[in-house]
Parts: structure tokens; sequence; C-alpha cells
């Protein structure tokens, strides 16, 4: 933390400032420039000596330096956090294809999407039966029953699931159905929520709030981190600016910001970064070509007869178009595609 | 809702729309453009239409008209609403001051804030006992025993409470307590939480998240005065946007905004609208001045060992100030500041 | 200016931060905190400077703490700047009422409007001769026929002008006409046109750009006042953020911030920094509650036939409304309202 | 343009509004909802009529249908536009990459880079001459001087140069030297730069402002075009928002948005886009694979003793680096690299 004092501050003021720190169990070292006085603060402190020491008389401005968060850091652990989850691993060379609806609405939609994303190349299934609403008015999710046709669906196809838990109530409720616990944008500083899923054995997705920082963002993980749950994945989803012709701004540069500050593997959703269905294409190969480990896609049988986010959903052949394309970009920029139902494996 | 067709739509485009929207038990009206065409859609639609339509080959935009909120608009109820705790009326004549510290932290701060706030003319107390903090390691608030705190300071000064909710399972807890319940930014959308306060009998405030519109906002209310509880105060306090000096932009429009669209009370929160403390103030006077119901102002008897927030708190004396300064400010806008202990009544 | 190290940044990486300060004529000052070093770097730094010492390795940022702007600073000028048109002092107790048409349309337009503002209060008459306008397809203003319009309803009315200069290569001939020149929002980083208006003998009016931080906007102050002119008001107008009900984000903050880090007085902007006229009177008051040094507002004889911005013009009628609403609000924080025609003078 | 009536409207509101559409020479058909009543109006209408709609009694909104924009648009060119510079063709199937420094600092800076970038597989020459600057203290280019060096780099590698023009006084001398002239994002809306630049015979690349959103961007394209001038391309260059740890948020979703709505070459800079040297290559990388036409790049020969933004500049090593990772990721999207001199040719 480093203290600037205002200019002309007197030696009094430099005094008092120095006294609060050494009060504190801190020491100061004096840094004097032409114009400025500025105070390293050396030893352990805490997010509130600032507010402190910036209302001391003749203080401008205390600036922290060490980075808020600890235990998502590359500074704590260097080494990538590989993920794994059945036979599948999130964060290593192959990358991550989670696909679905957005929301879970009767069984033969489920399941007739869950065997063409699979076909398709998908290794996780997707699907909404609790459902954030910014309307009271609007369809909200099936509940327990969704959770029990996601299951059927996994049955059947082998597919893992991630799916959404909203409330810390429901947590241990989700938890027994689905192979990942995520958290949506909304909930990214709900806090009492983090705490919950941090104490759970499953791995967790954790979306980027609408208008989080990434500080933000790896503060939250911090939560979760911070509980023993050290399986924590992030998940790009677009950020609220004053562009309203996509429905949010995919924050491309998030991606390898993350990579560059954290350890914890990340996903790009391009369904609900852009809000458009064609634009899911384009920003689903810019994301892994920046550097992202998966993608979470909103795929629908009848997008046009969806009860929630059928503008931004493919159809299963769009799906399949998207997947064929991403092969050569994953291999261009040394990722693979999960292997394939019909692939033969190299021996 | 209006389905703008693309310049160069077929006749057989045009069919399948009007086919869609006739086959959802709707009607649609088509008006011919020199560009375009426009089909206006009657009879009840519901959200997720929008995104059905605009699917459809040949269509360009479909634009929603009616407004999603119903029971938060102006148009719903005509007169202000107004909101009883015990003899102070929140949305009329008289201004509600509510002032107290962002966290509770000992009995003594809070008697002495208390204390303090009453003789310069508040007329609510705040305090939190469950508090948001953006990292695991900072400070969470003292939760029972916090509430416990601020029951005695009640009971002391006679002055009601309002204190923060940050998760459904509390809600009785604090509602045990709270003369009125605070949904705070980061929970504007938590909907959960939002079910659960609309379903007690208390006066709730709901703060604007951070990257809210007015829409959205109102639609959160809708979520609580859908449940039954139409006691629904709204705080402004400020929005993320580019700016970085302030630690929000106190979004003082919104004020008479929100006077247009709906019939709501609101209150405006200069102290986390602005995040210093010499900016309290004229944000204060400028809220008023623009037609809040009330203010909410953050106060600590020693704002630099303040646990939280202390960078934005008024001291006793710049509380008393302001409240100087505030009573011909309301008084040149036709509202009144709440008498104080030792005023004279007229009879 | 601060450099702070990596951890475990080795000491030969020390050195080469420590070898290029020196190398720049400057000295580094070491402080070895608990988990980073940093180095307070002492003497005139330059911004480039912290461009390369970003570049080095082993340091993990740079922190300026100069701030850059300098003429502009209260810290240059602790008095507050008065700047003189004619009888008038912008920045004195007294505020200052700028209104009339967003642009010149005919003589008559202009003429009724500079009387009816008169009449109303105002003392500086604004219309826009030069317009800037997003498509090439509206209206761009009058030229010099609409400033010669405006002088006319100077000589009639005694009102001194202010109008909008577009481009260097105008200067001259608009600072013919104008008591005072408008540099527009969009304009805000124009810098040759900033040098051209820093060399003219006319008080300047500098609009915040629509994305322009505070102190980006002193630093455009700053290319005028570095010039050699040094009569220069500021002119909050309105920031672009998430929010669409509004046209822009009127930052009221703004307002006490520039009057804290500048000497420089500031004019409020309601009728673009809000874009409705329903919100220009809540909005003036809440601004000269903050602190303005006068308003800048909108008024056309009929707002629904005006060729520009009709929709946040007022009437003269609703003119006259607010100007009635403003006088005991001036009052109320020690500011008055410019004496109008028929006024008594106190002698 | 559709006139919404509010909920409740009279007749004789009704009958109000089409009697001044239908005195605007245009014809208004009604279309009556359950709870609204909304007119279309037919006929051409322009973007005043909007304003004087809006501010009659019983009106709610006015919503404006045919787009803006013309000639930038698809509809109007349904090809994409190819634009010709020497042997170069922007916007087909091979990609352009612009390269090379910022600022033009010294006569063999600029030869080595020249050099550099072409041998790496540039075959454009960036280098500001004159260069916009934030503060007034800060290096502003070194004019005509700039312009000779720049055209000694071209005469000795044969690289097209393309240099930013600032004010409409340079236009004439800055295309005398450049092969394309580029406008920058603070002069995106400097309407008479536009209009002069419009009117010249040499390709212009219209950089995006930092707060515009898609449609202004093609309105100031539109000038250019409507002068004449059709061959224009487009540069995203980072947007604006609320997270600070990039410059800019580089909206890589806005490159498949344009190329949706407008038949003009887009191309992408991440070094302004970013803002870091580090996330250069991945964003490129992501650029390209959305569906950037180009690349344009800042190199340096020594970054850390740039005089402008060497922080965000890769030096020859790492240029050539992204050179040979962009090769397989763009083959991977059916697009090519320019030939490199060495390369071998097919017969």
């Amino acid at each position: 933390m480093l203290v600037v004092m205002k200019k002309g501050s007197t030696p009094d003021e430099l005094s008092g400032v120095i006294g609060k720190i050494t009060q504190s169990g801190l020491a100061g070292h004096i840094s004097q420039g032409v114009e400025r006085t500025v105070i390293g603060v050396v030893g352990q402190t805490y997010p509130e000596l600032r507010d402190m020491l910036e209302l001391l008389p003749g203080v401008d401005e205390v600036i922290p330096i060490s980075k808020p968060y600890k235990l998502s850091s590359r500074e704590f652990q260097h080494e990538d956090t590989k993920i794994k989850v059945g036979d599948i691993i999130i964060g290593g060379e192959e990358l991550v294809i989670i696909a679905g609806p957005c929301a879970v609405e009767t069984e033969k939609q489920v399941l007739d999407t869950a065997r063409a994303v699979k076909a398709a190349g998908a290794n996780i299934l997707r699907g909404g039966a609790f459902k954030p609403s910014t309307s009271p008015y609007q369809f909200r999710g099936l509940g327990k029953e969704g959770l029990e046709i996601l299951a059927l669906a996994r049955a059947e196809t082998g597919l893992p699931l991630i799916t959404e838990v909203l409330t810390p109530h429901d947590v241990d409720l989700v938890a027994k159905y689905a192979d990942i616990l995520q958290i949506g944008a909304r909930n990214m500083q709900n806090f009492t929520l983090l705490d919950e899923v941090g104490k759970v054995k499953k791995p967790v997705m954790l979306k980027r709030g609408m208008s989080a920082t990434i500080q933000e963002w790896l503060l939250s993980a911090e939560y979760i981190l911070s509980q023993g749950n050290r399986q924590v994945m992030l998940c790009e989803r677009g950020i609220r600016t004053f562009e309203t012709y996509t429905r949010n701004t995919l924050d491309v540069s998030a991606i390898p910001v993350v990579k560059k500050l954290s350890h914890l593997p990340i996903i790009a959703d391009p369904s609900h970064g852009t809000g458009k269905w064609y634009l899911v294409a384009p920003l689903a190969l810019a994301s892994v070509a920046a550097g992202a480990d998966g993608l979470m896609i909103e795929v629908h049988p009848n997008p046009d007869q969806a009860l929630k986010d059928g503008a931004q959903s493919l159809t299963f052949e769009s799906f399949e178009q998207l997947m064929a394309q991403l092969a050569p970009l994953a291999s261009s920029v040394q990722r693979k595609l999960p292997a394939k139902p019909g692939d033969k494996i190299d021996q």
C-alpha cells in the first residue's frame, strides 16, 4: 500500500500518517519526490486500512499494491488447474464443448438435443431447471422435474451435466443431480451462495457478472476456493456496455487476461455473450483463438418455439456446422476437440 | 408488439408471420410502408413470442410496445404509494432521512450514532448486520448480534430500523428486528430473495443494481409487488460507468424518471453513489432538488476507524451541517424535513 | 511515479530498473514491502517513461502520481477563475443562465426566443449556426447567415452570444460574432481546434466528451490554457452509459468534483444531458444544488416544429416556470439569479 | 416510423397526430391493439419528424424503422466492397496486414521497422506523423517531416502507407504522401474532416469512436461515402467500458455485425484495442477468426524506448511469431496471409 501525500502537505501531517501506520502494527517508508512525498506501507495490510489512511489530513491518495485475491492467482499456483469430470479434463489441451438448451422444457426436447449435440461432438450437456428471469411473468424453469429430465439424458448419452443453482437452499438438491454446478452472472456476488458451493465436492462454473471487473470476478472465485473447493472454472459471458446491437459485449480480451492472472480454466459463452444466433459461430471461433479452454453453446431442436432465449440458440444443423468449423481452427492453435462417438482412436 | 419485415421480404414470408401470430391466438394488422411492411400484433402478447417471431424468415426486427412491468407502473396506479413506518410516511411531503453507520461494529458505535443522527434530524436508523463484501477476506458483519445492537438503539431513540437481508434463509430473522428490509444492489436480481421479501408484511427498500436499467429495476420491484407486498420503495445508489474518480455515478436523472414511470417512493443514497464523503452533501442536495422522497446517508463516529466504507461516511458534525443546508433547500422545492426532537410543533 | 516490482523479481531486475531511471536523469528510492518492492521515482518524470518502465523485466505495474494537468488544477491556482463577459461574471455568486434554441432556424425564431428568455431572466443567448449531426442527411445549420441572425438578436436584446465552432478554419469567423466560443462534446479531443481557440482572446466553453473521464476533460482544458487563453469554462452535458431511457446520463457528481480539482467555472446542460424536456427542470435544479455556476437550456418557440432536438427543448412558458422554481432554490444554496429586466435594484 | 399512443389516449389526440402526419405530406395507418394504438407512418420520413411527433399530446413513443444509413448498408449494396491499393485488395480472401510504429520518430526507426515487418509478411506500413495526444505536454508527432520519412520507407520497401490526418486543413498534404488516409477514433465525429476526406480520391480507414455505437459508426462512414468517396474501410479499435485492466475493450462481435449490416471491409486493431503487448497476439487471432479482413499492429524496434504507446507495441521478434501463428489460423477460416518476399508463387 502506498500513501501519496498532497503537494504542500506539512511535516505534522506526515507524522500523523506515519503514526497511524505504526499504530496499526506496520512500518512506513518515506520517499520524497520533487512534487510529492510517498509513503510505502510495509507489513500485512488490510482493505479497511486504505479508507482510514485516505481520511487523514495531508493525504491525497492511497494506492493498494498487493493483489486482493490470493488462491485464484497465478502467483499462488503457477500450474494450470485441471478439473476432472468423469473422463473429461477441463483446462487441458482438449477443449470442452458444453451444449444444450437454455431451459429444460420437456423430456423429448432434452433427449433429442442431448443425442444431437453428442453426435456433433459436444462432451457436456447443459440445461437450466432453475432459471433466473428479469420479469416475474416469464418462465422460471421446471425445478426438480427439470433435474430429473437432465439425469435421464445423462443416463442415455453418458454426457455429464452442468446446471445452474440459484439459491443456497437448493445447493444440495442440485448437487445430487449435476456434475458441475453453475453460478449465473446475476449471482456472481451472491456471497452466501458462493460460500455454499464452496463447501460442496463438485466442480463449479462461475459466470462473470454483467458489470464485474476481472478483479471482482477473481475475488468471487476466491470465495469458493477459500471454502475449500478448488474445482472452479470461470465463464466469460459478456459485459454490459453502451452498445445495444448485441445483448452483451463478449469481452474476448478477458480470456487471455484471466490466463495471465489466474490458473483457473476459462470457458466462453458466445450465446449469452451476443444474444443473436448468427453471431455465435464467429465468436465461438474467436474465443478459442484467444485461448478459451472450452465453449458453452445453446442448442435447441426448434429455436423459434423455445420458451427462453430462442433468438440466441443454434439449431442441431448449425451446431454441427460450427463443430465442423471449430476442428481445423482448434488445431491451428494447438488445441483439440473432444473425440466424437464414431471417431477412430489413434493407437 | 410490432413485427418489422425486411426490405424485399416476400408475400410468403409475410403470410408465415401472420400464420404464426394467429396460431398463437392473436391477430396481426398489416401496415405497408414505402420501404417496409410492419405488422401490429393485437392481443395479450408474452415475452417469448418476440424471440419466436424474430427467427421467422423475412422478419427484420420485433419491437415490444406494452411495458413489461404492470404493478409498479404509474398506469396501473396513478396515485403515489405512501408507506407508513410508525408515524413516518415515506413518499409524502415530508422527506425521510435515513442515517447511520455502514456496518454495525459495537453497541457504543451504534448508540452514539443513533443519538447523534436523531438530534440532527434523521428519522430512521440504518446499519448493516449482514454485509456483502467483494472479497472473502473483508469484514462481513456481526450477524444476529448486530441486529440486537440495532434493536437496542431503536429502544433507546425510538428511531425505526432499516437493515439489509442477504439471503432468503435470513428473511424471517431480519424481519423480526427490522422495520424496513433492505435489498442491496448486488441482490437486485436475486429473484428467490425478492420472492421471499414479497411474502413478508414489512416495507422493503430495493436498491438499484450497479448495471441495471431503470426498466430492469422496476421489473425487480414487480417481483416483490406480485407476491403481495405493496410496500416497496426504490433507492438510487449509483451505476457503474467508465468514470473512476467516483466509486459509482449517481444517476440523479433516474429520480424524476422513476417518478414519471412509477408510483413507488424513491430514496437517494449519495454515500454509495459517490464513495467520497466530501461529495455526499452536494449530491444529497441535488437529489432532493430532483425530487427524491428521502436520503440514506452513512454516518460514523470516527470514519477513519470504520471497518467498512469509512471514506464515504460523514462525521456527526458534517451530518449536522448537511441537515442545516438541507432545510432551506427542501422548502425551496416544497418539501419538509422531519421535525427534530426539540422542534416546536405548529398547532 | 512509482514502479511496483513483481513478487519474486530478482535483484538483477531491480538493478535494471534503477539503471533505466538514473539513465533518464532521475533518482529511484527503493521501498521493500513484505510481498513486493516499490521504487519511488524522484525528479521531473514524463508520460512516456511509464511505458518504458512497464516493459522492463520484473516490473509489475507503474503508477503515475503527479496529476497530468497543471494550469487547470486547484493546486496551480487556488482562487476560482472568474470570466467577464460584458457586465456578467461567470464563476461568481450570481448564476449565469444561458438559453436559446439548439439551432438557428429563422430570424423570427431567434428574435422571439431571445426576447422571451431575456424577459424570463436569462442573461446569455445560445444558438447553433454550425451544427454537428450524427447523420449526413440531417440539418447542419445555417452557417454564417446563422451568425448574423444571432448578432441581430444581441443588438436588440443586449444579450451576449455563445455559439459553437466546429473546425479550426472557422474560429476567426465565429470569434468575430460570438462573445463565448463553444467547443462541443464531439470535439473535446479535436486538439487542433483546441489549439486554435487557445490563441483567441475570447472566453471558451468546453463541453465534456461523451466518454471522457474528468481527467481527460481537464487535459483538454489544458490545451486551451497552455496556448495562453485563460478564460475557459467547462460544461457537463451527460456521459454515455448503458442506460437508454435518457439520451445521456448527466453526471451531476462531476460538478463538485471539478470544483475540487480545478478553479475553472462549470456550467450544466440538462437539455442534452437528459434529452427529454420534462427532465430538464429537475436536473437544472439538481445541478445548481450541486454547485454549478450556471445552466445552459434549450428553448424554442415551437419545440414540436424545431429542426433539431425539439424533444429536449422547453417552451417559453416552461422556461419561465423553471426560472420561477430556480430563484428560491438558488438562494437556498447562497447563489443568486441574474437580475431580470424589470427587477428593482437594491441601492 | 411508428407512433405508439399512450394507454387511454383520446380520439382527439389520435386525430391530432394523424393531422400532423398528413400535413407533413405522409400517410398514417392506424393499428388498434388491446392496450395501445399504433400508427404506421407511410412515406419518406426524416429524423426531425420523430421529435415533432413525440411532443404531441397522447403520444407515448415514436420508433424509427428505416435504418438511418443508406450507402454503407448491405441492403444498398449486397456485394462486399473491395478496395485496391496497388496490387493489394482489401476486403478479399487475402488478409491485409498493416504494421509499423505508432509514431514516426526517426528515419532509422521507420526504415528498420518497415524492413522487418515486410520480411515477416506485412503488406502495408503504418506510422503516425500527426499524433493526437490526450495531454498538450506529450509528443504530438513530427508532422511533414514524418510524412517524408514514411515516403522514404515506401520507396525502399514498396509497402504502401497508411497515416492519420487530424484536421481538414492537412487533408491535401497527407493525401499527397499517404496511400490510405486514417481517421482516428477521436475524430470519428469530426464531420468537417469526414466531408473533406470524402472529396479525396484515396481510400480512407475510419476508426470507431471510443463510445460510438455501430450505427453511429456507419453513419460517419456515410458522410464520406455521400461525398463521393466509396473507398471506405472500417477499423474496430476497442470501446470504452467499465473494465480498466485493458486500455479499451476490443469489441470482437462488432466484426461479424459490421459484415452483416454493411458491405465495407473491416480491420481490427488489437494494439489500441488492448493496450498491452501480450494481449495483441491472442486478440489478433480472435479477430481473424471472427471474420476481420485484416489487422493493424503496432511494431517498434525498441518498445521500451518508444515515444508513444510502447506498452502495446510488438518487437520485431514477437511480430514474426504472431505472423507464424496467424498463417494456419487464417487458412482454418478460409483466408490467406499476403505472400512474403521469399515465398514461392504457385503457378
